[in-house]
Parts: C-alpha cells; structure tokens; sequence
C-alpha cells in the first residue's frame, strides 16, 4: 500500500481527496492536517466521511509527514503551498501541490500572482495535466493544473496541436464550489440563485496556464452559476481554414485515443453526466459557412479539475493503473 | 404626503422597505440609516434602487429623524430596536418596529429571548397582524409580527377562533431571505443548494407569538429551503371534532372576508403565486376519517411576512387605503 | 384609457403582459385570448392574477378582437403571429407582435426560419429595440425584438455605431423561462439543476436579427442556466484599436443619454438586479495590452427581453410617458 | 459471479441500479430491458453510465431473463410490476420488486391503489426494510419500500418498538427525482424552483406502509422542493411519557447496534451527508416541557429509498456482505 498524506484537508479540494482516497485500492490514508480543527475528528468535522475515516486532523509538520508518507497532496491555498513544498521535498518525499504556486515559472508567478515566490530553487514541476504530459510518471513534484485551464485546455488541445488555431475566446461557468469553503458576498444564496455572476472577466490569473499549454492567441472569461459542482467551458475557436465537422472528430479521436477520461461526445456535454467523477466531457459544433468551431467541455471542478486529477497524476507517478480509485460513472440524476 | 423614515436601511427588510415605499403613492421617504454606510448614496449600494432613490445613508440620530418623518420603520436586528424605540417615541413619531422587542410583554420577552429589556417602560404596541388587530388604527407603537408567525397564524386562526382546535403542529418551510444580508455557513450555495436544513428544531423563538395569538397546544419547527423567498407552512391541524371540507371553508370565508391579502385556494397553495407580493394564500385538506385536517398557507417572508405588513399597518394607521402601495400580482414565473 | 388585447394569453410572454398592463395607468385590459382555456377565468388559470383581472379567455376572431381593442399584442409562436397580424392590420388596429414573424424581411425570414411566410404583403414592421429605434413611434405594425437579440444589440450598439468594432462573440446565458410554460426534457428541473446546458450551439437563429442591427462580424452560442429569469449575455468585442475604459464609457454615455432604461454599471451587471423590471444593465471591461473589451449586459428575458419592451414600444406609439407602467425596482433578492 | 438482470431500465431507479450494480464486486449484470429503447446502447440513452455498460436495452421477455439471471430486479411502474413478477417466480429466480405492487396484502393493495391485483396468488413477499426484516434473507422475493415509508420507519421505529409513541406526524421533504424522468407540470423548472410544494397532503398512499409497520397513530404529508436528490422526514413524535434526550439516544444506539448504514448523529441530518449513498442519518431533538420529540431522518431517495436498498436486500437474500457495492461516502458538497 502507498501512504498518502494530505496537508489542507478541509478545503474541498482535501474532502474531496480524502473521499476519493478512503476508496482507492492501494492507497492507506495515513495524515491529514488542519491548523482550525487540529485533535479533531475528521469524519466529525465532515459527518458525510464517517466512519471511512478514523483519523483526527493533524497541526502541519512537514517532517513528521514526509516520514509517514509516500506522497504528499498539498492542498492549501495559493501563496501557501509553498512554504510547505520545499521541506517535504527535502526529505524526498513525492509532491503533487494543487495550488497554483508551481504552475508558472517563477518570474511568471511573480508577474501573474503578484506576489514574491517564495522557494528559493526553481523547481522543475511537472504541469499535471495527465493526457498531455506523459512526463508525470517520471516527476517527484507535480503542479496539479487549475479548474479552468484542466476544461479549457483539453477541449482545444488537439485543434491547437494540429496548427489549425488562429483565436480562442473561453468563456467558462463554474459551479461555486471553486470558490471554497468560505462564505462570501457571491456564495450566498440568495445573492447566486437565479442568477449568473461573471468575475474577473478580463484578469482571471488561470489565462497563463492556458497560454502556455496552447501558444495560441487566447481569451478568457469565468462566470459563477447558481450550481455547486461543474464547470462548462465553451470554447468559440476561430480556425485557420474552414474544416468539416467530420474532420475535426477525426482529429480529436486520434489525438485522444487511450485516455479513457476524456470521452467525446456526439451530443452536448452537461455537467451531470461528469458529476462526481473524473472525466471529461467533449462535443464539437461547426458554423456553417464561417471560420467558427464551438467546443465544449465539462468536467466536474473538484474532480478532474483538482483532486481526482491529483490522483490520476499519482497513479501515474507510482505505476498503477491510471484509473485507480477513479473509474465510476457520474450522480445522475 | 407622508413623510417616513427607515432606521436600519442595508438588511433585507429594511430594503424591501425602500422597493415599497419608493412606488407608494401617499409616502415621502425622507430618511434612511445605515451606520455601516452613511454617506453612501443608497442606490450605489443597492443597484437595483437606482434611480428610485436620491438619498444618502445617513446615522442614526433619533431626534433628527422624528423631526423628519410622521412615521418611522425601525428595521434593525432584534435587542437594538428597543435602543431607538423610547427616542422616537418621546419624540411624538409614530413607530413600526419590525424586530422582536415590543412583540411580547416585557417579562415574556426576557424569558423567550433570554435577554434584559432595555425599554424602561412597559410600552401598550399592537402586534401588527393587521387582518386579526383592527386596533391597529389607533396606534402610536405597532410590533410587526414575526415571519413564521404571520403565515402560521393566518393558516389557522379561523379555525382556533371557532373553537375547533386541539392541537397544531406547525411545520414551516422559508427561503434562505429570513436569514439575512450576512452570509453565513447556512446560506453558502454548496451547503443550502440542494438540501433543506431544519433548525431550532424544538426551540424557534417564534413560538411564543404563535401561542400567544392563538392560545391552543402549539409546536413549531422551522426549515430553510434553496429558495431565496417565501415562507410555506403546513399547518397540521387536529380538531375536536370531524369536520367536512365546506364546513371549514364556510368558516374561513366568514373569518377573512374583506381582507384582501388573503386568498383563499382551491388548489395548493405556492411560494411562485405570492412572490414579491403582500398576500397570504391559503389552501385546506381534509383528511378521510380523521381528527386531522391540514391547512397550508404561502407568503413573500419579505413583504407579508416583514416590510409588507408594515406598510400595511401604517396604511391603516394613517387612514390610507389598507392596499395603498401594495396592490400588484405577483411575479410568475 | 387605451384598450388593449392580447392574443395568446397563457405563454410566459402572454401573463407577462396581463402582469405589467394590469397595472398600467393608461391601459383598459379589455381582451384575453386562449384556444385551450376559452371561457375560464384567466384569474384561475394563473391564481397570481387573482383578483387583477376578471376576464375570461375568448377563442381568436380578430374581427371581434379589433373591434374591441385599440392595440392588439400578438403573443403566439413564431409561424403562428402571421395567421393574425394580416386580419387585425385589415381592421386598422395597431398591432406589436412578439413573434418572430415580421422582425426579418419575407426572403431573409423563410431562409432563417425555415419556413414559408404566409402573409401575402411585405409589411413595414419598425424593429421595436425601443432605443434605437425612435420611429417606432410613427409605427402601426411594431416587430418586438428576440430576447437575446435585445440584450445583445444593447450590449454593443455604440461600440459598433462608433464604428470600432471588428468582431464580436455572444456568449449568452438564459433563464429557461425563455423555453415557454411547455414541459420539456430541457426543462425537466432533474435535468436543468445543477447544469448550464448550451443549445443551438452554432445555429440559433436570433443571430440574424443581430447581424442585421450591427453589421459587423458576430457569433452568437446560447445556453440556459438553472435560473427561472433574466439573460447575462457577455458580447467579448474585438476593437479595431485598443481604446481606455474612459474613452469606452463616454461613448456609452453620450450614446444612451435620456434612455432610461439602460444602466450603466460601475460594478458588475447582475440578472438579481434587473429581476422583474425593463432595465438593461451594461458594464464594461477593458483588457490589458489586448483588443478585446468585454460587456455584460443583463436584461429580464420576459420585460425588457419581451412583455416589457412591447409596452415600452406601446408607450412610445401612443404618445405616453416612456416609462409609464414599466418604472419600478427590481426584485432583490 | 451472480448474475443479475433488470426490468425497466430507463427510469432513475433503473439507472441507479446500474449505477450501482456496474461497480458491484460480485454482480454481472446481465440484462437491462425498455421497451421505448430496446435496441439502443443504454451508454447511449444514458451517457453517464459510457463505457460502463455495454449492453443493449431489450424487450420484456420473462423466461428469457429469467434464464440468464439469478436475481431480477423489477424497476417499473406500480401497476405493472405484478405483470412481470408471476411469470419470473414460475421460473424460479430471486426477485426485487422495486414497485408498490406486493409490499401490502392484496386486499389492502386493492383498497390503498384503488385498482384489481392481476396476480392469482397471495405471495409471501418480505417487506424490504432491510434493517427491520432480518426474515430478507430467506425471501425469494422482497417488496422494496417505498421512499418516503424508508425514511420515516427508520426515524421512529426504534420510539415505536419500545412502546413510547402515542402520535405521529410525518412531514415529508423530497426531491423531484422521486416523480420520475418524465416532465410535468410539477417538474417544470419555473414552477418548482424557488417554491416547494405540498402533494396528496392528506392522501399519499404511502401512508399505509407506515402504518403497517409502525401499528400507531401517523399522519403523513409529502412535499416535493427545488432539489433533485434526497428526502429528509420531520417527524414529530408525541411521547406517552416525556422522556430525556439521553434517554432516547440510548434506545436508538441499541436499535440499531451492528446497522452499519443507519448513521446517528448529533448535528441535525442533512441531504448533503448522504447524498448518492444508502445512509439514513438520524438526528433527535427534545423539546423542553413538552411530550414532543423531533426526530429528522436523511436518505437518497434513489438509493436508501429505492435502487440501493434493492442492492442491500439482494446482499443479504444471497449471503453476501450486506454492504457491498455500497459502502461509499456521499457527494459532499
């Protein structure tokens, strides 16, 4: 069995690891830690893990931790992954971070994030996004991508590959739960039912992750509907030459045969069909007489946009079946 | 015109105060308060009372603001409103308190709401049920009822005052409104969003005027619902005596005749029919061979269940037409 | 008082009307009709219009129809309008149709549509987009705009009249009161919560009312959201030149000045604060270093997106205040 | 591997079960049947189950499933089950029936669904309440309880069993997924969002399963709220005698000693905790001076109430661990 340790496990993205970790066949829970509920419960503190875990959350010790993992999710927030990375990667311990501090280089980050970096090595982070960079297997530290770009990303991907790209614009909705555990002026109820809330709408930081993977000319605009999990992203593609819907599929099918979570769709991708689990979702829509393709894609934001990405990532850093504790068909309804 | 003042103008009733009363044909508002706010213009912090309203947010000052208005809503949260009430009401300015603090006897109110009363008088204030206290025309001090209580005791108030009842349990189901502007783990969308939370299980507050008003063997428990407004209360009625459907509908058509907020249903009643409205729908079911009949009634917590009502009352007050600002349909869908 | 009839009286768009013109203060409702509820109270059908109106549903004779109304409002599926606009015109009576039918040119109508067009003339319906469309008010035949079509064109009309703009994508967001009252997988609420479902992805055909208002390069992709009302459209707008957010706003403000019912929004446009209402609310986002400008507009799809804008267009036709029986806040929360 | 097939494959507790029964360790699921399908890939009627089936629906054929299966799971309307289920027992396998059809005696059953049995025989089903009816696991065929009787016996059974319980009022919250796949008025998004909405108030048939089991005075009223998944049951008990929280919770702990799927808890029950899981999570509250007690169960309707307790019956009838296939956290958030 491969100890896995979890530092930030009240967050969705921890709850939703421990909840897919307690279920993974070759994996022993053995820590998770949280500064707010140190000593106690897990499963008290979130009733819908009881009794699949027995442990208390821990204070963080990245020592301690190291010692009695294999591999260590970190999942805390933006800014903070980093004071955790350096010391468990000095005791050699494996890293998949799912914050966004490993992501960009670090002039990148510096730029993008604001903020001054804060590990003094320029780490040689895999991006984890699993179907493009089969490099995951050999990497000790993983940059688990963010939720946009995970959907983004894969939805055009083997367009941009194929040199047929000129413009992308994202415009994405996310269910609220990428926005955390915390209560807030836009996760109140009353403030997002019936309605849609976009954000960030020319300065969302995930646009980086995008041009990186793709090189392409991109835009990006995130929204929030009145939904917990999912996030649709339509992505209106502008191409160099027209080209038959047929084509395009060909091209998509080749591009992702074998990854068994991305599944091509001949109808529309809906974010119940990837509730809960880890795959995503893609359907091809071509204007006639125009230079515009639509792709959509849905993905379950905490899923395949976060923890469940995370563990197909160290399944593939450990040799196992890139499905471990990740193959189940979605909650519908 | 009338003249009217709002004191405690950011909460949720204290703005549906201002959606009503800035369309009411006979009001002049003139003040508004907010201590968080002051200075602000109010449309700037609630954009959807732009441009019905010029004024700005200003602070509290009570002999300011009976000099300012005939009448005066104090919409601040319960234990505050009996720190303005002897202000204004040395002032010589009428008063609507839509907070708990004059609702119940002083000696009532510190054993329910489990605090000292800081009023050092004990004020004569008519609980503002307007269809059920006509002596709310010669008030100078109206209490406006409870949420809850408003929709559980129009629900059965002919009934009870026929003499017919034994016992009632009250189970009420409100939008996440009731709760408030401040968010809270209840009323973030991932908690509240497919779920319904029942709380103070044994133990709502409200109770006590629901006991008060109709004197018979009364339980209460409250649920919050993924619905922004509107309270449904099913009333389970059991009587003394088996009666026949055209018996209690003969009953309630007496009881509420003339009153024109309520609606007597054929068909169940629904939140949809009564959103954003000052009416109370109500629907009864018999059961077949039983003591039991089930009344259920529908309204907007926000307008019959809190500011409504208010205008409401000081309609009355003021010898206005009772349905003065507050005529229109619903919104459906 | 102006008498007013409506054909298709039971649609969203249908009770809409009855809604707003019950409470119109110009406006004698004198005509309801409905095939399927021809002689029932419309005041059963619909209990939210109880006591609002006291009219039964008639079956359609136009003859009878014009006789008694001095506007006719056409409110009948697209295909459906053309059966009747012929026979009321014929009667001399003014007609706002809410369909499809007479907002394209025959030729360009049954390209789009799909459709043979029935009406033998080519009548000269004004494009009733209210704002731009000041010779409504010499019209007897008005063509009520698409709901997305009228939250779109608002979006950008004064980017595109500056003549700055090269290309636009619609991404529009719809609450699925837009798919009328009819049962529908789509609608099915297992199936439309916790979703946002993009539909017509390439092929909406409201995207022909766009080009011919604009006269740009447009893509429109349409979706409905798990919201009961309101259209957030977010038009990502590719400038011929990059321009600063000032120099943006000030065309918006010379552009729309006197027309009341568009708000322009420091913050971002929400559908919560146009719940209800005819406004349309529009913010702008400048991108950095980049040619695209993003902004969102928000309308409520059955007023301003619909009943609303047809009364607004009856207001202006007849002479009376623009705002008249449309001026009040929206519902929030 | 036991071989199990399923008639009615296509409406959600068809689905559920093959949610269920594809992840099942010891299942093979060997035949799905529609007769609006039959043909058809049911990966493709239903994509979030790609690729986890690779069946193809088929037309009713009794004697052929029941060659090819061991259990057959009967997951068709009330009404029709009793046409299957005659011609399956004849050939000797082990059926669930999912419908109403042989959970009452067949005279109560005519009494209760007002409609003839077709069934010749008196059959001795075992009422699958799998907690109370230990007697499942020598049953060849198990009468699967209705949603709302799980979710209500379970609260309470253990007050009952002790002889505590004088009266009990049973107010019921479901999701709309308990009305089935097919659209309906109640179903239609705009009429069920923001509202909930009371049903056969004082008529719902499942009245007389309660009833059965429990042997004491209950009134049952179902709602139906803007959510798709879940029902939570208030159930507020009149005590014969008042008893103390500590007391109470000792009675259920021993009741339910070694029921690994009923989950006590302390906090109040919520449909989030087991949402997509065969928990019931039950919470107790006492109210002061009074002889009621509150108790408030949780279950998924599609799995505690319908699909996976089908599951856990099957478990127990064939010796294996009750919880197989089962034993998951819930979808939290």
């Amino acid at each position: 069995m491969i100890r896995a340790g979890i530092i930030g496990g009240t967050g969705y993205t921890g709850i939703e690891l421990i909840r897919l970790l307690v279920m993974h066949p070759e994996i022993d829970l053995a820590v998770v830690t949280s500064r707010r509920y140190k000593g106690e419960k897990v499963s008290k503190v979130y009733p819908h893990l009881f009794p699949f875990i027995e442990l208390e959350y821990e204070d963080v010790d990245t020592k301690e931790i190291a010692k009695r993992s294999d591999i260590v999710f970190v999942a805390v927030p933006h800014g903070t992954a980093m004071d955790y990375v350096p010391g468990l990667m000095a005791q050699g311990v494996t890293v998949i971070d799912l914050s966004a501090d490993y992501r960009l280089k670090k002039a990148e980050y510096e730029r993008v994030y604001k903020r001054k970096h804060k590990d003094k090595e320029e780490r040689e982070a895999v991006y984890g996004l699993t179907e493009l960079h089969p490099e995951v297997a050999e990497a000790d530290l993983v940059a688990n991508p963010g939720c946009y770009p995970t959907g983004a990303i894969l939805a055009v991907a083997p367009l941009v590959k194929a040199g047929l790209v000129s413009q992308v614009v994202f415009d994405s909705k996310s269910g609220i739960s990428g926005a955390g555990t915390e209560p807030s002026e836009t996760s109140h109820f009353p403030n997002l039912a019936e309605n849609i809330i976009p954000y960030k709408i020319t300065e969302h930081r995930h646009v980086a992750e995008m041009r990186n993977e793709l090189g392409v000319k991109v835009s990006f605009t995130p929204h929030v509907i009145p939904s917990i999990r999912g996030i649709l992203t339509t992505a209106h593609v502008f191409l160099a030459e027209e080209k038959k819907r047929e084509e395009l599929e060909a091209i998509y099918k080749l591009f992702y045969a074998g990854k068994r979570f991305v599944r091509l769709r001949e109808g529309t991708p809906s974010l119940s069909f990837v509730r809960g689990t880890n795959f995503c979702d893609i359907g091809i829509s071509v204007e006639a007489d125009s230079d515009r393709v639509v792709v959509v894609s849905a993905i379950d934001n905490l899923v395949k946009g976060g923890s469940g990405q995370a563990i197909q990532n160290m399944n593939v850093m450990f040799g196992l079946e890139e499905e471990a504790g990740l193959w189940f068909p979605g909650l519908v309804p």
